[in-house]
């Protein structure tokens, strides 16, 4: 099939993570993560996020944001979120379901959580009626494409910790916001307040492995038995953390998503400006969220294939990858013209 | 690390796995299975198992399990299996803990249930103190490394459905058993009266893919959302089923199965009446269930990684696996042979 | 204690409610809800709301609503409600707790769900990445004391069946919502759409008692199993029974929640226009939203113990009771009045 | 309905109980627990369980165990039980499906657990394939009408304790086995390792109400939050609390209970020894576990309802209550002697 812009989990796998698992598969190991391999990933994890880091890796992103927050929370807690997060729309309801998470949404403008929208959950501690708000989720990049600063997460985790909140960061397309920011990983995670965030690796080039990371050890509980009870253990874990060393190793994650950012960047100045198309969000990293007409965009989608986002507001998505080259942006954006020009 | 008697998840990825993966990197495919690949997956399904085969990939056993087992059963329901299944004790609770599922384990000499087995629990039926026995499940091959025989599975069959249960089948090793049957899958499966299965992969020479097969669309409901909120949809679904496929393909997974199966037998041969040793299951497929001196296993342990089954018992459990050798296996007995003798 | 103005869960019983189970108390019954009191009483019930309306006494209105939805949502299924409704803001989380359901909580104004407020949630049907919303739920009255007239019931029926959602409705002050509006409990119930309902008792007189009411059987299933595994099934069903027959009797609720109504518009009247207070909603049955500066709410709670709604607001709530006298109102109004005068 | 054979769940109120919820009718209390009433019952709890007891009212015997067992085991944590335990085989499946609790149930000769018994479950600390027995919980009396002496509670708790476990007692029938035993409650049960128990009352002469009493506090964890999600606040409190107070002022359910042992008494010696009556159980307490011919039960139930326990085995249980008169008894021996007789 054609390289779309409808999702980075379209693309498939960079050619150097098929090399690394090639690499991995030499003999036996012992299972369930006392390998070799992993044992490796922990140590980068640690150099890249501070000497308390821990490293799990997990089967995808759901998982990695269940037992992250299972992890920091009594079951009587609750999470604050964003009414647009992954876990409040996206997740099928898996962290009610499968781990009775109680979730608080808010609804932001752009994605973004702040101290002033997470006070208006934070509230009723001691009170038995309410379930007890002790976490809040934030992603970086957003399901809206947009992007913290390293300050706007440092008065986030404040706030929260100021509550007694554990501070969890959905980090999805982590390596798109590290790119964007041009800052080391620590600088916007352990450095701003983060505890444990989920290490995205699926979407920039692997098949499929993910990770959570501990910062704050202090602050979980059971994660290897929790992860094992959301069946989210892997037995021949060394091919997972196979994937996320093969981002981290000669850079290769961080140019995978600095080159999917600098695509995004390329398609909306190629069509930004144009006649009946507005943008809803900024494009910080590798998604647009644009405004036209339905039918506009349903003749694109004749020929490209993406999601609409809201179909009542005439919003819709374009993603790019690590694999979307120049020639597949011009050509989205001549079509994208064209069909706004009929 | 030199191949052990450890675990058949000790074992790494069988070449021709590696390949398939590479093949099915080809540009972009539609996320969270409407792939092509996973399309071929499901006619090479249905045509293993019968044109009502469904197949959906998962990441991995437990996941498999619990989702297809939750995919049959009210939430009322209860799950008759034996005290040695992988469910009750090797899932870390997993079916209890994000499915709320409700075991009824029966203790059997040899990992087999059979139907006067079943009937101890399978009562209750309309009284709301009591979960309702509505699916049975079993292992083939079992735990113990003993194997049914299709019409011992048709007889569990029959009688669960008379009671209206629905038969599950975990196949983490489906493809040891139909090596040692020498009968093709559906014969032990749907033939046999199997509604539901799980069908492993990984243990047999794949990374990490297993897939739910289900026999009986009616009698399952909701399996595509169950597998979402079980955290076990892969996004980029491709690459698991290419494993899965490849084990189809040529007619690798049986091969494979075969091989291990083969020296699991060559051991047994090759130290059956040692004076000090003796068996407490028969060796149907790829695994030893040996028993001896713990002082004896621990000098072989210090030359060869295995596990305790029961060490108050002196039983300990050898596996041999798709990448097992002969000379792995002989050199393997020597040494038993040696430890015993000292 | 005193009688105060903080919520009708501090009142007492009615006596006519203690002579009842005085009544009941004749002899062994059978448990569990065999007994000759619960048979009556699924006789009244299905008087009141209609030949297919059925009766399950269960302890508390978070296990009647708990028990409700879970009966009526598939496991994948979410519920839409609203921001302020007792489940999201008041169970402690129970429903997603101890039954995995997905709350799509909607903002309002004043506490009551409107068709094109359902509308905001309801889509994503056969989308397993989003929980299907399936079952919307509202209260009547309102957590924040307001009423729907029956055609707004119907309005949000409608809207909710059209997309395949079953309607739930909150009747912890039912009573006072049947005495306010004048007319029979299923003129605005099953003949307005509700299929289920949770039926107050507690509130209105009794000690502990409420029931679940399913007013369209085809639309729930295993809600005995349910109430069991939810832990609200009652041994000694007959004295759960008794007390909500009670209530049935001779009008006895009727009247007891009109009182309480009439003394909510008493304690209104004598105080709306005053300087410095004013009212963010309606009182349309026995509760008070009143708005006031938080120094002199304080002065007025040193005399009468009641509760903040929201303290950055200067909201507080002022509720009355089956038992609250004119004179108890009297005496309240005067020191409110005193206080805002000073 | 007359007195039958069936449950002590069949019997009434103690008229004494009624007075208390009449007394307890005193004008406004606060709810949810922090009233007179439920403050003098955490007080005369401490005198009778020692200075560290804490009482939390709730509704019903599976709600206590429930939120008891959630309160001491962590997520990962598993149940150590007796197959015939209330808990794994009349409850549903509540503790699985409502708090996620994974129970390893062991067989017992006589609903008894020993030192020995345990240890067969007790393995596998730190192993997160398996989920972690933390707690035992044991019953008393037990569900076959046996009792504990206090030195057995003691080896039990001894050998949990060394494990790490916490030691948890259903004590649906705590007074029979008070009256049985001769001695204060703690000296079988804080004095001999309970950590938390389930106190009994509504089978005793209450009409719905128990309490969990945590014996040592450092064990539990959130319990009055668990207490809420699990639906078993409730919010009119002191009438529960008053009616579990009622048993303890001036003796009452000692002496309820001990006159329901001395009916089961009398009514095993007016039997024993009747030809084709065997007895499977002690009768310590109100119970008797009968073997007799299936035909001849049959006919004695036509006169006297009871249940069959074990229907192959010719097993049915008779039941004695704080009602129960000898009148009853010497009436009920006479049928089943005729009966046997025929």
């Amino acid at each position: 099939m054609d390289r779309s812009f409808a999702s980075d989990n379209y693309a498939g796998v960079h050619p150097e993570v098929l090399a690394a698992l090639a690499a991995a598969n030499d003999g036996h190991e012992i299972s369930y993560g006392e390998d070799s391999v992993t044992q490796r990933l922990r140590e980068v994890v640690k150099a890249e996020f501070g000497e308390r880091a821990e490293a799990y890796p997990v089967f995808n992103g759901t998982g990695a944001n269940v037992v992250a927050l299972t992890s920091v929370l009594p079951r009587w807690g609750a999470l604050v979120t964003t009414t647009t997060s992954h876990m409040h729309t996206d997740e099928g309801g898996a962290p009610e379901k499968t781990a009775g998470l109680k979730l608080f949404p808010v609804p932001t403008p752009d994605g973004k959580l702040t101290p002033e929208l997470l006070e208006t959950e934070a509230f009723g501690y001691g009170d038995e009626h309410r379930a007890q708000p002790l976490a809040v989720s934030i992603a970086q990049t957003t399901e809206l494409g947009t992007l913290y600063r390293p300050e706007e997460i440092r008065a986030v985790a404040d706030a929260a910790h100021a509550h007694g909140m554990t501070v969890h960061l959905d980090g999805s397309r982590l390596w798109n916001a590290a790119a964007a920011l041009g800052v080391p990983f620590r600088e916007f995670t352990t450095d701003a307040g983060v505890d444990v965030l989920s290490l995205g690796a699926t979407k920039n080039g692997t098949l499929a492995a993910e990770a959570i990371v501990v910062l704050d050890p202090a602050r979980v509980d059971g994660i290897v038995y929790l992860r094992k009870t959301a069946m989210q253990l892997p037995s021949k874990m060394r091919f997972l953390s196979a994937q996320i060393l093969a981002l981290f190793d000669g850079g290769l994650g961080l140019r995978a998503a600095a080159h999917a950012n600098a695509m995004a960047a390329r398609l909306r100045a190629a069509i930004e400006g144009l006649p009946g198309l507005g943008f809803s969000q900024d494009t910080d990293a590798n998604a647009i969220f644009a405004v036209l007409d339905n039918a506009v965009a349903d003749r694109i989608r004749d020929r490209y294939r993406f999601y609409d986002w809201d179909r009542a507001a005439g919003q819709v998505r374009w993603m790019t990858s690590w694999d979307t080259t120049e020639a597949d942006v011009d050509a989205f954006a001549a079509v994208i013209r064209e069909e706004l020009a009929r």
